[in-house]
């Protein structure tokens, strides 16, 4: 699978739900497997908080694969022999696509603070309009987790008879106060490092040294994609060394892991993306410019497929579950899956092989038994 | 009830679990109630993570009555008429007893980052003695909510023939690492605030400006204190103002009472005090010092009362169900109780009526239908 990232400009204005515009603006994206003739097999994939275009294959010299690598590929749960997958990084991460350190055009300062606000709305309008620009008129899928999940469902009630199936993980129908809560902790941690500087810092700057506030609001994050359960199995009470124990910063494997990954994090991300993008996962609400919910859902087409995991302490299955009751009730087209694990909010990453068959079997129109 | 704070001087050392010695050290305290002729009739209380000795009553001029104050009192659960109660601030708090801030004896110097790491067992063994300096030898009860709680276990099997009843609420029988990395937020968060100067901030600084680290770490505290669904209740999606919605930093509800506590807790806590004491909460594992959890609960002679609540985030229920289990298999006299509630962990704070009665009962020596 030779891998490209493409990036697609756009000089025509983005009507934004806030009423601003973005212009131009640009979007990364990576693309697997071949368009057949009629454009009947596009899969659309789409990322969560900190993903990017690169769900799949490997470039040179990467360590690791994309971050769904284990789902998408030849012979994979979602087959590259037969669809033509497209994966692209959302508006405002800083990922490729435009986002607050890019120009506010015409000036030549990056927007920083001036971003405007993105939502969920704006980044799948942005999706929607690269792939017009591909001649793609019509998907055969989307699939995405988390945020993935919320951006497939918002297709689903924006675009009602765009795409034939929507397949969402591990996400919800409106991002609830426990998790705008865990957001906060990541907020105001950016906000009030002085290094953050009000939005000011040098671009970049981020790379040599990470901002400690984006490295404490993850470690928030962290709690929230795993479980109880989890850090039980991964952890226990295990300490990195003895003396730990009487050391006031002495450390338990699990503060390790914690101090380990977020220290990196902070050096990959940059914290005014983090920051827009939180703020578009705490608006996500599908019922926003409709009258209630129920009349939101009642525009979906699609066949739908929500896939929640029951030690997820981010989105909880109640909420999916919650979705899923009213499209029953509508007798719209649904199925429900609580996949039993212990891995929290991450599995949608990490146990594909407790949901790929899932997917296969609904992109292959079989049952799953 | 006449109120007042005593504050106990030691000059013999204090041996810490580290094999550290504090000296002298002191203890701040109230009481309420009489105590009777035998001294038969002693109850302590042992406090949370930010609590004091202030657990009932309301002094002149105070605007809210002590922490506990639904619970003890004349003719309460508690009962003041009755019993002669208790109340000790731990060791490391700065509400009365010694902590990093107080001078490293013989030095005219704080001990700040020198202060020696304490742990559970070390805060029940201070109370130990002031108990002893006050004439009181035995306890007929000991009653404590979170780390109170673990203080209450601790008593339990550290003194096993020193209480008649120990009543422990929304607690467990060793931190797990799900609390640990809530811990972790706070303790990153103080440490890389350029104001916690590594712990030689000006003493009593953070009155007049909270330290951004302590507010920060605060709001994941609150996290684990409530629940997805007392969230949900308290705040729902709702916006402070309706603009909200379209700039970054606009804000819902619940991110509004997330700020609006945790920068006025910053300015009520000493934060080398709230480091001191997660460390101790991290630390604490009923087994340590014993060959294993069921050796330790063995020596268990009291009667156990186990309250946990079911929307518990940050204890969960199944953590004292497992003491319990245990005791229940050893033939020692405990009861459980999960409470309905959808309060999370600070259930055990506010929803006194719930649980008011089973205290009462346990005390009275009545059975809890």
């Amino acid at each position: 699978m030779k891998l490209e990232t493409h990036v697609a400009h756009f000089t025509s204005p983005l009507y934004l739900e806030s009423g601003r515009i973005l212009e131009p603006y640009k979007i990364a994206y990576e693309t697997y497997g071949s368009l057949n003739q009629d454009a009947s097999n596009v899969i659309l994939i789409c990322h969560a908080l900190t993903g990017s275009a690169h769900a799949a294959g490997r470039y040179e010299n990467e360590k690791k694969s994309g971050w769904w690598d284990a789902l998408i590929g030849e012979g994979k749960a979602i087959d590259t022999s037969k669809y033509f997958v497209i994966s692209t990084n959302v508006l405002g991460s800083c990922f490729g696509s435009t986002s607050p350190m890019d120009y506010d055009y015409p000036k030549q300062t990056p927007f920083r603070l001036k971003f405007p606000v993105l939502t969920i709305k704006d980044m799948i309008k942005a999706q929607k309009h690269l792939l017009s620009q591909l001649g793609i008129h019509h998907l055969y899928a989307i699939v995405g987790g988390s945020m993935g999940g919320m951006q497939a469902l918002q297709f689903a009630i924006d675009y009602p008879n765009f795409a034939d199936k929507i397949i969402s993980l591990a996400s919800t129908y409106a991002t609830q106060p426990w998790t705008i809560a865990f957001n906060k902790v990541a907020m105001e941690a950016i906000r009030r490092d002085p290094r953050f500087d009000n939005g000011n810092y040098a671009k970049d700057a981020f790379k040599e040294k990470g901002l400690d506030g984006l490295a404490i609001g993850r470690i928030a994050g962290h709690i929230s994609y795993l479980s109880p359960d989890s850090m039980n199995n991964k952890f226990g009470r295990n300490y990195v060394n003895n003396d730990g124990l009487f050391e006031l910063f002495g450390r338990y494997e699990v503060e390790r892991y914690m101090e380990y990954n977020t220290n990196n994090f902070a050096k990959l991300f940059d914290p005014l993306s983090y920051l827009y993008i939180i703020k578009a996962i705490n608006t996500f609400n599908l019922s926003r410019g409709y009258d209630s919910l129920h009349e939101a859902v009642l525009r979906i087409n699609a066949d739908i497929t929500l896939i929640s995991f029951k030690s997820d302490y981010l989105f909880f299955p109640k909420e999916m579950e919650h979705l899923y009751n009213m499209l029953q009730r509508n007798k719209q087209n649904a199925s429900y899956y609580e996949i039993e694990s212990d891995y929290g909010h991450d599995a949608f990453l990490v146990e594909i092989e407790k949901f790929d068959t899932i997917i296969k079997n609904k992109l292959n129109n079989n049952k799953t038994p």
